[in-house]
């Protein structure tokens, strides 16, 4: 029998990903999807690139009723910032029900942190430890045994997936200096003049430099793995592009204390991602956007610069895939047991 | 058992496209891939978005031995202008091996409209007529019988599924006009100033203006499906963008006779189009480019203009699919009498 | 002494584009400069890339004075549809002044023409035939004497002054079809989903199909050169860039009559742009967008199709300069008496 | 009289920009420009956007003749590495003539360091000291005085503008690390499969990531600035635009000294760039890639993140004007004594 996915705010770019990548799984079926906006439409009838056929397609509906949550299996939550809490808030009694939060809400794990990036006070503090970070390359077996899920910001996974293997091997740093650039739909679909293809085509330039919310998810994360309080720089960039993150992650090394360091690059990242499915590692060769669009992967490059100290890794995903609905998906599988890449996309557009 | 299917010329945009698409095919496997150029390395290091597993991925192979060809069903070739024909002189004794032929050497039937167009004598034209032209949904049921195939050229595919129902309905034009719009993917992996990305970028122009190759396969089929000499005038033009044909077709109908005709043309295309698993009929809506990127889709939209008398229709085809390499598999789906649509993505990138 | 310009709505990319060009203009300068958006705030604050010195730029004001209109001796108005009729009659009694308007609301002369393409009424039907018809190229005469000029349309500048040689000629045509593609600052900065830089890259369609209002201008202007009534098929597309409109204008002739017209074709364009500043012909070489994106030019290619007897016209602009604000200063620059040249960009960024 | 301006190397990015700025400026006219590739041809022949007026155009040679130079005061390079010095040693008895080398054979003082970073002899290490770092803001008064004048690189001049105010006031660093982003032009013409259009459309990645050429001009103009032997960290990445630089520049302040920094920062670059025609000061503001292309213009915006201590400083330049022929011309009109504006545009295309 199939997995059954509910689906609550399907119609940003998150959701209508999530809903392409459940419709074309062959073990799991969209029991349901929400959107105040297109009720009673179907996919696509909004969405033309979800395929032909219209009236296969699941119409969204504005809310789910008590039967559609007892047909479910599984809920993703695709929503705005601290929407996801109150939908949590009402939907306590559904005590079975697996849930994957795709938005922000239950990532950061102390309240005071989570004020502190997202300027107001959590008014479910008692769940957030129920929620497992859900980057499976790091938590496979929590992920496993988890029922409440937070998937990883686009950001962050792009991040943690290239430090995991350094910070799990005890490198220490003096400093690290996170230099990301993505495509626009990290914004969503925001209707601002700044989104419009007027004002970002041929242009370039950083966004929220004096501090970005993502930034304390990622601090809570590098301390999970290496043990220590890091405060990192970090610079988000906007590129021309639709999809896709390419981070460039700066590792300060202690210049006096880093010899052999170089030689032991490769095998700490091969060790670490050999038999992963989705992170491949490009050793000195930096990866491209190109290479990951349209796919879960992850694809990873580092070199040491032995002039200055620093350890230079790039990484690269599809953020809308492997960055959001794509590593939800990977999420799901593990946590019911079924192949971990089964139903993902592993190629790409040329 | 899978269909075995080797691949000649598999290091251009088309080629590795096909390779990407047997690759995930359930029913289907490469038993050899061939390219000089990259002779001896598997295809994921050379194309980084074929995928990860390096290792896994076929190696490109210079010629195939006799027992490559002894363990192939069916072999596709993906090669400039009248290579195919040298290809075809050389194996002519593999008698029962089912070929594709994804270049342009056999779709014109008529040996002297092939030296019109392509300059040259064609040197095998005693099997032209052996060869029936791919294009599933109007030859269903030949391709279905074939051992030869040529597949059509993407500005044909775009062109002919468009003007396919109103042909076939009888309807009468005075002219034919067609503006076609196509990514720079259409012109392969050309060396050339001109497909640069500084030239490209922010730039748009007709290139083939006085004739164009593809005129003469688009005459020969349009004859085929009406029964009427057209000469057509077709312009090419390039789009600052990698993947996707635009067609836009201007069909001059009498203005005296084509009183009743606005009423009748939507039901013409959703009777010809309602049971097509890759044609769509969008109606007087105009499809996008972005619809069918990254699939085996075709979708058509279509107007009549009541103050001119003419009828136009727009389709749109991701030329490196539909126009090329998944209509070729869609082929071999129907030769080997499996579902049409097996393997083929349906549903684009937004 | 300089021409005094002051400039009504300066918010939109005409107003900019129009700032811009005035204020590096060797003989003139802003008078002021309007805008309820943005008002009190200078030019550059607003548009950086109006340039550095943000205090030396004008500040938009919402409603110019009495005696600001005294300072002034010409008035650009760069308005939305049926908002410069308004204008027109708030300030009827500013006599003297001279007026450009790169709005819509005075090119088309017949007001049952107005009402069929604008959908109302046209409230100042009297002092449509005082407007001049500001294409210089074909009206220059005209201009010099005219004290109120209708700034051609974009789409309408790229056609006419392909078709404006050919017609004047005397060459008749059985049909004439026009395929236009236009980056998207024709749309103005509107805030829509659809111009979403996330819609538009990589996306290419046609719009406005079924009827765009600039055919009522194109039409009166054919007739007005070639004294003959044609209905013209035209198609607008959006291209996936900010500037440039490429025309292809198919003109279907006679081919019984059609002899001996390819040796004419170059010699009519030659002699008739032979001593423009800003008209070049590219014989049968096709212009490309880039060649004039920046500047103030257009140039046009032709091809004859002896097979089917069609005059293939292809002809480049930048919509924001040619297409509007530069044409119009070329305009101001004639009815002063100075070079029709002056502080007009000729060349282009590469 | 005007100046007389021979260019030598006309036929790649950098020449083409310089002939368009040099053809338009009011002061200074093209004596000669010299191509091999394009020996007889007009510029505008072979580069349509250079305007219009095919035979008023300058006409390539392949090699000036003694009453060139004679007719000539001031000579400009644009060639690729160690081509200058080839050229500058043919030349060696022109003695009055004013030099200016848009390449980098003479930006590096220290023949050891040119051996490291462009792995060959210097061939003239003896007039290395007597060209001058023509970076304008910095050096204006020895520029005025000299007679060689080697123009920055265009990631120096990116980074250096950036930096220049930070060091002069004496501030101090335990590091820089400089993230920046370049337009496709900034690699020239070179035709190489990577810079195909299908290759970097839609792509984003690092390159040159363990060492580029340009580090070592940085590092020595830093220590000019600063008396500081800094080792920089520079990585350079190629954006999919044709034109522009956005440097992102991370100096790592002592946490511990860097109290009320934050407050001397705005100060700092006021006072430095609040007499510069083309430098401007955007604040805390990013300044975006759009807001300088097609300009001479610099934009810097500058933040102090006070979690990590890191100076966030980020510039933006057109490449191939400030970053090459513009700021070429600049150098030119401050060596004759004329305005250091003249002929330069200060504002972009939107």
């Amino acid at each position: 029998m199939k997995i059954r996915a509910g689906i609550i705010g399907g119609s940003g770019y998150t959701g209508l990903e999530l809903a392409k990548i459940l419709g074309a799984h062959p073990q799991a079926e969209i029991s349901f999807i929400t959107s105040r906006t297109y009720e009673g439409r179907n996919i696509s009838q909004v969405f033309s690139s979800f395929g032909l056929h219209k009236n296969e397609s699941p119409a969204f509906i504005a809310e789910p009723s008590k039967s559609d949550y007892e047909d479910t299996d599984i809920l993703f939550l695709c929503l705005p910032p601290s929407e996801s809490i109150e939908h949590m808030k009402k939907i306590k009694n559904q005590h079975g029900l697996k849930i994957i939060d795709i938005g922000s809400d239950f990532r950061i794990k102390n309240p005071d942190e989570y004020r502190m990036w997202y300027g107001k006070e959590h008014i479910l503090p008692d769940i957030l430890q129920e929620f497992t970070y859900g980057l499976p390359e790091v938590y496979m077996e929590l992920i496993k045994n988890s029922r409440l899920v937070s998937n990883p910001g686009c950001y962050p996974t792009s991040v943690l997936l290239a430090l995991a293997p350094l910070l799990k091997a005890g490198i220490e740093f003096k400093s690290i200096n996170i230099d990301s650039k993505s495509g626009v739909s990290g914004a969503g679909r925001k209707l601002d003049k700044k989104y419009l293809f007027g004002s970002l085509d041929n242009n370039f330039y950083a966004y929220s430099a004096s501090g970005h919310r993502h930034i304390g998810e990622i601090e809570q994360e590098i301390k999970n793995m290496s043990g220590t309080d890091y405060k990192i720089c970090f610079t988000p960039h906007l590129l021309p592009v639709t999809r896709g993150i390419f981070s460039s992650i700066y590792c300060q090394t202690d210049l006096n204390k880093s010899g052999g360091l170089a030689g032991k690059i490769d095998h700490i990242f091969e060790e670490f991602y050999g038999d992963s499915i989705f992170v491949g590692y490009t050793g000195p060769s930096v990866p491209e956007l190109k290479d990951v669009i349209g796919t879960n992967n992850c694809l990873i490059g580092c070199i040491f610069d032995e002039r200055t100290g620093v350890i230079k890794v790039f990484s690269v995903i599809d953020n809308l895939i492997k960055g959001a609905s794509g590593q939800a998906v990977q999420n799901m599988n593990i946590m019911f047991g079924i192949n971990e890449g089964e139903g993902l996309p592993g190629k790409g557009l040329y």
